[in-house]
C-alpha cells in the first residue's frame, strides 16, 4: 500500500532484508520451511507498537525469494498503517505462502503453517487472503488459536464485506461532508467500479440514501441484477471513467488513479474500497490535490474487515464491529482537516496521524496509550 | 561445520533464503530489527526434531546480509549434527547479530535482542559465543529463560572448558582404542595446536596419563607455563604438523587440515577440539583416510560444551555433564565402525548417523524415540 516500488530494485542479495528498500524498519521476517509438506512461507511482522500484529495469509505462486518478500514487506507495513488510523490495538504483519492455490493446498500444509505462527508466541495473528480460505484458516486453527476469521460456525466472524463496505460508505459521507457542507448523499452521481460482496453492499446503501448509482464489473448477470434492483446505470467497463459523476468508488481493481485516468475523471471525491488505488502514491495524490479532487485515503475507509476480524478476537459482535466501524466518519474528516492545515495531500496525513499514534504509544511504553482518547 | 560453502555462490537475491545453496531444509530463518537499539539479528532454526534448537549467539561485524546468512545457515546445520551425534534431545539452531563487538553492544541491544528470543516460544535456546560474553546472557535473561551458559553465580553452568577439553580427550581415547588397540596414553606423542582453555586442559589430561606433549601457541608466557608444569616440549606455530607424533590435536585454528598439511603429517589419528577442521569435507575427510590417519570428527568429539549447557537446562551439576560427556568415547567407535562397515570416511559415518537418529524420531513424531536405547 505504502510506496510501491519495484522489486527490480532489490539488486543483489546484499540487501536483501535489512537493506532491502521495502524494510522499512520491520521488527522481524520469519522465513519458514517444512520439507514433509513442502511448505515454504515468509512471516512479516512490521510493528508491534500498538499490539500484535494482524495480517492475512497470501497464497501466491512467486517466481524468486525476492518477488515474496518484496509483496510481504509492502503489505505489511501497509497493515501497521491501516490498524494504527483505524484506533485499532493491533499492529502491522502479512505472511505469504509459496504456491499455486489452485492446486498446491494440502490441509498438512496449513497445519504446518499454524504451527509456525504458533511459535511466534501470538505477535503475528493471520487471517485469510488472497488465495486463502476460510476452510485454510481452519485447518491453521488446528495448530493455534492465532487465526481470526473463521466461519460462523465456528465462532467466526463470517462474510466481512457488509462491515466494509459500511466502512466505505462512511468515508464517503465524510468526504461529501467535506466537499459540500453536508454528508447526505442524496441525488449525488456515484460510479462504482467493481460490484463484488463489497462493491454490491456499497451499492445498497448509497442507493438507500437516494444517491444515483453508475456501475460496471465483468460479471454482466450481476450488473443487471444490481440495475433492476436499484435503478442502477450500467456503464462499460472503461467508460466508468467518463461518467459525468460527484463520487468516483474504485471497488475492484488497484491502481486505477494513474495520470491518464484521473485526466478523465469529473468527480469531486474519490471514496472506495480497493486497496492501493494510487498508481503512485506521491505524483497521484498530489495530481488528485490539484485537480480539486478530495481523496478518502483508502487504507482507512476499507478498513472495515480489519474491523471485523479484530472483533473477533475478543469474542464476535456484529453490531459492535458496525459501531466501531461508524468512526471511520470522523477520522475521514480528522485527515481532510490536517491535510488543509499542513498543506499535504490526503494520504500523507493519513500516514503522519498513523505514525504519530504508534509514536506516542511508543514513547510511552504501552501499545494502548493513545486509545484513552478514544472510545473504543 | 558442514559442506564449507562459498558466500560468493550467492549471486542474486532469488535465491536468497529458500534457494540457497546453504538452506539444506532449514525450518526458520528470523530476521529480527530493532530501530532504537540498533538491533539487527538473524536467528536460524534448523531443526527441532529431536527437541528445541539450541545454539550460541555470535556477534560480528557482517559487510552484508549475504554474509550474515551463510553464516547463520552453516553453524545452524552444524549445531543439529552436534546435538544429534552427541544423543542430546536438542536440535539445531544460531544466531548472529550484526556489529562491532568491541564497539556495538549495549545491555539494551542485547535485552531486545532476549525479547527476540522469547517470541520464538522456546524453539530457539540462546548460549554465548564468539563475540558474546556471559554477560550478554544475563542481559538476555532479563527478557526470556530460553538461555543458557549463564555465570555460576547466577545459577548458571560457568566455563565450559574444562567439560569440553573432557569429550575431547575421550574421543581421543577411543581414537586410540581404534587405531593400536588400547586406549591408553601413556607414551604416546601427542600435539597440541593451541593451549586456550580447552587446549590446556586437554594438556593436563594427557600428561596425567603420561603422554608426550608437543605444544604450540601465540601466547608465549603461557607456553613457558605449561612446558614447566607439564614437561611439555614447545613447536613453532608452523613446526606443529612437522613433529614425530602419534595423535595430531588441533585446538585452535579451523581448517587447519588441508592438502599441504595433510602431506606434511605423521601421524596416525587426528583427534582436536578446533571446530571445522576440515578445510573440505569431502576431499580431506578422503585423503586423511587414504593415508590411514583416523579422523575423530570434530562436532562429536568437541560436543562437552553443548552437553554442559544442556545440562545447565534441567538444573546443573557438572558431575553429571562429565558421565554424558564420557559417552562420547563409545559413539566415537560407533562411527569408526560404521565408517569401516559401511566404507566412508568417519565424518560420513558421523553425520549419518546424527540423520538416521533424526530420522526415526521423525518418523515416530516424537522427538525422544531414539533416546529410549541410550542412557542418556
Amino acid at each position: 500500500m505504502i510506496e510501491v516500488k519495484d522489486a527490480k530494485e532489490i539488486k543483489s542479495a546484499s540487501d536483501f532484508i535489512f537493506g532491502n528498500p521495502s524494510f522499512a524498519n520491520h521488527e522481524q521476517v520469519v522465513f519458514c520451511h517444512d520439507k514433509d509438506t513442502g511448505l515454504k512461507a515468509i512471516i512479516a511482522i512490521h510493528n508491534t507498537t500498538l499490539g500484535p500484529a494482524l495480517g492475512g495469509t497470501r497464497m501466491w505462486n512467486y517466481k524468486s525469494d525476492a518477488e515474496a518478500v518484496y509483496d510481504v514487506l509492502r503489505l505489511s507495513r501497509g497493515m501497521t498503517y491501516k490498524a494504527a488510523i483505524s484506533g485499532l490495538k493491533l499492529g502491522g504483519g502479512k505472511a505469504v505462502i509459496f504456491g499455486d492455490s489452485a492446486k498446491d493446498k494440502t490441509p498438512e500444509m496449513f497445519m504446518k503453517y499454524g504451527e509456525f505462527v504458533e511459535r511466534l508466541n501470538g505477535k503475528y495473528i493471520t487471517a485469510e487472503d488472497v488465495g486463502t480460505s476460510t476452510k485454510d484458516m481452519e485447518y491453521i486453527r488446528t495448530a493455534t488459536k492465532h487465526v481470526t476469521g473463521l466461519p460462523e460456525n465456528m465462532g467466526g466472524s463470517g462474510d466481512p464485506s457488509p462491515v466494509t463496505a459500511y466502512g466505505v460508505f462512511m468515508g464517503m459521507k465524510a468526504s461529501a461532508k467535506q466537499k459540500w457542507g453536508s454528508d447526505k448523499l442524496a441525488g449525488k452521481k456515484i460510479a462504482i467500479q467493481g460490484v463484488g460482496h463489497v462493491g454490491e453492499n456499497l451499492v445498497r446503501l448509497v442507493s438507500e440514501e437516494g444517491a444515483k448509482v453508475y456501475i460496471t464489473d465483468m460479471n454482466q448477470a450481476k450488473l443487471q441484477d444490481l440495475a433492476t434492483k436499484y435503478n442502477a446505470e450500467i456503464t462499460t467497463l472503461d467508460g466508468i471513467y467518463d461518467v459525468d459523476m460527484d463520487i468516483y468508488a474504485p471497488c475492484a481493481l488497484g491502481a486505477t488513479l494513474n495520470t491518464k485516468n484521473i485526466n478523465r475523471l469529473k468527480c469531486g471525491v474519490v471514496s472506495g474500497a480497493a486497496n492501493n488505488q494510487l498508481a503512485d502514491e506521491k505524483i497521484h495524490g498530489e495530481m488528485l490535490a490539484a485537480k480539486g479532487i478530495l481523496y478518502a485515503p483508502d487504507f482507512l475507509i476499507n478498513a472495515g474487515g480489519l474491523i471485523n476480524v479484530y472483533s473477533e478476537l475478543h469474542g464476535y459482535d456484529r453490531k459492535h464491529s458496525l459501531q466501531h466501524t461508524e468512526h471511520i466518519y470522523d477520522t475521514t474528516l480528522e485527515i481532510f482537516s490536517k491535510a488543509v492545515k499542513e498543506n499535504i495531500t490526503t494520504l500523507e496525513a493519513a500516514k503522519k496521524i498513523a505514525e504519530e499514534r504508534i509514536e506516542a504509544a511508543r514513547k510511552n511504553n504501552s501499545g494502548s496509550c493513545f486509545m484513552k482518547t478514544r472510545p473504543f
